[in-house]
């Protein structure tokens, strides 16, 4: 038998695991903090679920790992936790509105690898459904600031409103509306140049380019902004909604060219960006979808509803500096004596402690420990026993201290 | 479409979430204070791996779930952590020995259905593959004892070795020693007279059956039990190690009986059971496991390993009654007032904070507060917030006290 992992996934090594675990500590405290509660939705659903009509768009479902159980059910591999929520929505019909969860877990998708893209990675959602009001999206903006701010992490949160782009559109009587916002999304990577050649493309004319343009690439304030908007579409539900938010915080760059991928996004949409280091690319984004639970329920009941989502992965990687690379504070080295006593003292002051129980050579353990990336070692033979003074090596400096069990008890604390 | 879970797994609702979370906190902080990384294996695994000889006994791999990619790779989800951690010790040649993790997850088995019985749950091992040394075996004692501390849950940790059984089986030349000791496992269950009846139907002789209960039934304090098996057994690899890991550690009972079914064990064995409550069967368990790694590898290395596993979900259950049903301290009820600054106040201080959006009436949301369970109301009108004094409810006695945001943040620290 050849030892191999399945096709796109991966092994999670105890360093990037510590890593994202501390950032997923984060993830939850805030999102309790902020009234959220955990719900843990099964990684297996029906087929028919994950693939009906409202649920993921098409090339998502190309992506789907299908499976029968022995009863001949017909399964599938969640690819999202929003389908999930949803179908627990419509499940739960005494469900206490407004409903407010977070979920975090492994989703799949059977789609392409590459070295940034697995078939199973995890998702960190937050979601209400229940609320109509403007102060949620602008608490959502809060959110993002107050996870990133614990993980002292410098981001832009942009906010736009997807009402605002379609009255854009509907202003300057764009022929392919649907279209031309995906383009305008486009802005920040392909600059003024490509966004007008990709319209003229789509057959959107010279001066409605130029109209267009002139309205998404407003500079200024948020307020500035606003004005400018006001003045150029009168009455827009967009601009209301928006400028209520900012009644209620203000932590946000107003980004009107922002649309985001997804049809399903009614109202406000969010995306996060770092302002340093290498990675571009969003690390949160979401968006309210006060249409889409009710389409999916075939409901007439209204569920305004609102989500974000973390991206683990790209965030760890950000903090990868942090170089936090064991659980443990320190190993514990005997030369040829018992140190049972020792290692129960430091972890009975909640002290991370492993020891070495194969009897090695210091030197050997001394690499072992350099390895694993134990910040300090403990040095103990018979001397050290009977002074109760002991030899603490700081890994990082090679310096060396001796100190009683009570003054490395303190030390560490 | 109809709105349906998969056969066999479940949605775990927030109330029960929470208290798994609080468990699992638990078991990582201990893990951790132990020395154990975590590490996080793919819930997909390539079918040859997962059905490889050494790997699941027939029973488990008849409950496998498995699929195909979308390039018609043989896959299945993983039915335990052990063999997908034995295929990461294979597949890193360079690992540091000793090496330790611990990995929570999902495991998935395409069985049988109960209320008990789902086809995805949890399992939180920790394993350690690399040292021969019986403080170890010693320390997993202390770790079991620690945990079940941690969690305010009183149990009793047995602990036995297989070289013990195999050598009163040989020792009595009994003719089915595998069966047998599998029947003597019951011993708590089925009584004196079970195991009896049992082993005469297996062909076991009459006198052979005297003397092994007369073995197994040994009371007193564990040196009192391995003085006598001493006296009975003479020399025997098992009651050496025993009386070794007693050297270390004696927060256990040394219960001769116990068996545990997995073949693969080959020294010490644990068991842990709670001293209170309905909950009969063991919470936790584990023990040696000398010869499997190797074995599954198809190696002539030596990879001496120990592995425990919690029962999440059961001791989950222990402790329901901590009825903690929210991760809120506090529901703010607004009447006709913006209480944005009070809520800020409230979590910028680290109280867990939710608040109506929805403009409901006072008894509309006291009826949410209390159905979610969130354990204070504070309610705001145009009053309070003139005098700084406000209405703070407790929802399990609805007293009501009336203080300032001060000493409010004062009593929830």
């Amino acid at each position: 038998m050849k030892l191999e992992l399945a096709k796109g996934v991966k092994d999670i090594y105890p360093e990037e695991k510590i890593l994202q675990q501390k950032v997923m500590d984060v993830f939850r405290r805030t999102f309790e903090l902020y009234g959220y509660a955990p719900l843990e939705t099964p990684l297996l659903e029906k087929y028919e679920v994950l693939t009906s009509k409202y649920a993921g768009g098409s090339e998502i479902l190309n992506e789907m790992f299908t499976l029968n159980d022995q009863g001949g059910r017909r399964l599938a591999l969640r690819y999202d936790l929003t389908v999930p929520f949803c179908r627990f929505v419509g499940m739960n019909k005494t469900l206490k509105m407004p409903f407010k969860r977070y979920e975090m877990g492994p989703v799949f998708r059977d789609g392409p690898v590459s070295v940034s893209r697995f078939r199973q990675f995890w998702q960190c959602d937050v979601d209400v459904v229940g609320i109509k009001s403007m102060k949620i999206d602008a608490e959502f903006v809060e959110i993002f600031n107050k996870v990133f701010e614990e993980l002292e992490l410098n981001v832009e949160v942009r906010v736009n409103n997807r009402k605002i782009l379609d009255a854009i559109m509907e202003r300057l009587e764009i022929n392919k509306p649907g279209e031309a916002i995906l383009i305008v999304d486009k802005l920040d990577k392909i600059g003024v140049k490509g966004v007008s050649k990709e319209l003229k493309e789509i057959g959107t004319e010279e001066n409605q380019i130029r109209l267009l343009l002139k309205i998404i690439s407003v500079e200024g304030t948020n307020k500035q902004k606003l004005k400018s908007l006001r003045e150029q579409l009168g009455v827009c539900e967009g601009l209301d909604e928006i400028e209520e938010v900012m009644k209620y915080s203000n932590k946000f760059m107003f980004d009107i060219s922002l649309a985001r991928g997804l049809a399903y996004y009614t109202g406000t949409i969010y995306e996060v960006y770092l302002k340093n280091g290498e990675i571009k690319t969003a690390v949160a984004s979401g968006g309210r979808y006060d249409k889409m639970i009710c389409g999916f329920l075939e409901s007439n009941k209204d569920y305004p509803a609102l989500g974000i989502s973390f991206g683990l992965s790209r965030i760890a990687l950000a903090l990868q500096n942090q170089n936090i690379k064991s659980v443990n504070k320190v190993y514990v080295i005997p030369i040829k004596t018992e140190v049972n006593e020792v290692v129960k003292n430091l972890r009975n002051s909640g002290i991370n402690t492993d020891v070495d129980y194969n009897s090695r050579g210091v030197s050997k353990n001394l690499d072992y420990a350099s390895k694993l990336g134990i910040p300090y070692c403990l040095i103990i033979g018979e001397k050290e026993l009977k002074s109760n003074k002991y030899t603490l090596r700081d890994m990082n400096t090679g310096k060396e201290l001796r100190l009683s069990i009570t003054e490395i008890i303190k030390k560490f604390k």
